[in-house]
């Protein structure tokens, strides 16, 4: 989407520069815009782990090109094999939770296995991390197209008044390749002419709405107001929500919803309010084994300063303040599952479905084997 | 209670120097312990004003000392009458919403109007001032002994364990002269010995619970942890919380419960997860005039900087740092109303009740009338 007048992805690759992976370093939006060359395995896995780059699709993405660069290493060392499989590991345990870094990761490994003896594997990898790239856009632009008519058919029952929309955390471009995930719809109606106005959790303790929604946001000219975490039910009760749309880091292939923290508080309050609650993901985001979420989905903790402390602009630089007294503990579960049974539907790159084994199932018949 | 190893209220006169009254500034913490004169009625309404104190009857019992030193200076005045009278207006004005304030003003005021001549106005001002804060003391000490069996019962259920509590904002000693409502039973229980761990919702967005409940627990030693807002579902989703306890701003004669905004999310997720939820109140906190919370209970809309910005230390020094971009709006509803229905009963100085009028009337016959 658009950064001032260029259009950016949050992950690519420029043939100017092959040894060079380029991301947006996320960490220090919304308050300066840091593009980062990335140029060995090690800095993709501390990108991914210290999230200079978040959110399913971008670090799906973004582990594509590291296996491009792991293969690029693997190249000039005594034992390509060991090589290539030691940084897929790596790469893979830097966020655990994150079902599309593991994918992207085995999809590369895969297609190297199958390339013949005379393909050269970094143009393959390459290839392949680039697909992975523009599948993650198309997607997403899919996602948009789709999830577009729920939003026009509220728009139709208050003719002059905007359709308001909560969301939670980020899953807007930044969080994927483009356009994102729960934003595409939004995105979609926005440059349709469907007014939209969305409520921006700003999602403690990393504040994504705040720092990166309402960023994002704002420079697409979408209306939008930032509101505590705390502030969605109330809002609800109050008639103040049309439709809750939030991304998903995993989900299960019974609809068991995966998302950052504090998304199951949402969901509770939708269905406390006949709110509908739809969750957006592209399918690379179902865990098609895993069948019970609450029970079998990982859930990273996280440093605990995350919650001590708090990043933000003083005067005209970023600093963190030390919001807890000196030595109280603190906890950081980064996701939580919300029960499928809470929400009201998928919306993906080939059409909604109920979040339901049957609902996906039926939308996904070739993936419905693997289970 | 204990800070350090002095036993303090959150306001208290002294006869060693018997024209001042004193508080706990409680704008410094939890970085820092200042322990505030007061030697005017208008030092008094500033602290209400600007919140040197909070909480209901942290604010009541102050209002109370304030009116003593309204009497000190009327005597000292041509017309002690229209003194008191002009200091009682004044000090009445500082939080309009504030119905503790405004009856304890009153309650001084009728006390001192009833007078014989021969009586010391001062000597009078200064009793009933001291026992707005010991009742106020003294209904907290009972709320905690009401509510110590919830908490022992469940210790016995899992000996050796803590029995993890839930808590919302500040409804701690901080918020009353002593004990506070939603702690009382949480101090009442560590006191006897019975293990508990409270897991402290920071409440965005003016973080009472990290800077406020989190330094007051780690004053008297009570284990705690504290969480971002988002956490409290997912916890409860995995066991981790055997108990909510809250205090309330208002409650309804029929049981609706304002409180500080996202108190309604953790009921919602209470409920969803079979967690009691339990709201500690002294009775001076009912509203026997309303029966609709969610219709009729003003909700304040406090300024959008407390969400744009975050409060902490930086350094030796209390700095504010900006989280939103420059240009995004944000909203600040400072409460708001749990329904009855996701109440499991209500802890008040006379015992615990179902958060039903029949429940409320039968514990307070005498006030079953007035509504």
């Amino acid at each position: 989407m658009r950064v001032g007048d260029t259009h950016y992805r949050t992950v690519w690759h420029s043939t100017a520069d092959p040894e060079t992976v380029w991301i947006i370093d996320q960490r220090h939006l919304p308050f300066r815009f840091v593009e980062e060359p990335l140029r060995s395995v090690q800095e993709v896995a501390r990108a991914i782990s210290d999230m200079h780059v978040r959110g399913a699709g971008c670090i799906g993405a973004t582990a594509g090109y590291g296996m491009y660069l792991a293969v690029l290493e693997a190249s000039r060392s005594e034992d390509f094999e060991q090589s290539l499989q030691q940084a897929a590991s790596y790469l893979k345990e830097t966020r655990p939770t994150a079902v599309n870094l593991a994918w992207a990761v085995d999809r590369q490994l895969d297609v190297l296995s199958r390339a013949s003896k005379t393909d050269s594997k970094q143009a393959l990898a390459l290839k392949t991390a680039n697909t992975i790239a523009d599948e993650d856009a198309e997607a997403c632009a899919s996602i948009g197209q789709y999830g577009l008519p729920l939003i026009q058919s509220i728009a139709a029952t208050k003719p002059g008044q905007p359709v308001n929309i909560l969301t939670h955390c980020n899953a807007g471009w930044l969080a994927f390749v483009d356009h994102g995930s729960a934003t595409a719809p939004i995105y979609a109606a926005h440059d349709t002419g469907v007014p939209v106005h969305v409520w921006i959790d700003e999602t403690r303790p990393r504040n994504q709405g705040a720092r990166l929604t309402a960023w994002e946001l704002a420079g697409h000219g979408v209306p939008h107001t930032v509101i505590p975490d705390n502030a969605g039910g109330h809002l609800m009760q109050h008639g103040q929500v049309d439709l809750v749309i939030t991304g998903t880091d995993r989900t299960t292939h019974t609809g068991d919803v995966a998302n950052k923290i504090g998304t199951y508080l949402k969901a509770l309050a939708a269905r406390d309010n006949d709110v509908p609650f739809y969750v957006a993901l592209p399918s690379s985001t179902f865990d098609w084994q895993m069948a019970d979420g609450l029970r079998e989905i990982p859930i990273e903790e996280r440093c605990s300063q995350e919650v001590t402390h708090v990043g933000g602009m003083l005067d005209d630089s970023e600093q963190q303040v030390r919001i807890l007294p000196e030595g109280s503990p603190a906890a950081n579960p980064a996701f939580d599952v919300t029960p499928a049974r809470l929400v009201t539907g998928l919306i993906t790159e080939r059409g909604i479905c109920p979040a339901t084994q049957e609902g996906i199932h039926a939308l996904f018949p070739e993936k419905a084997g693997q289970t």
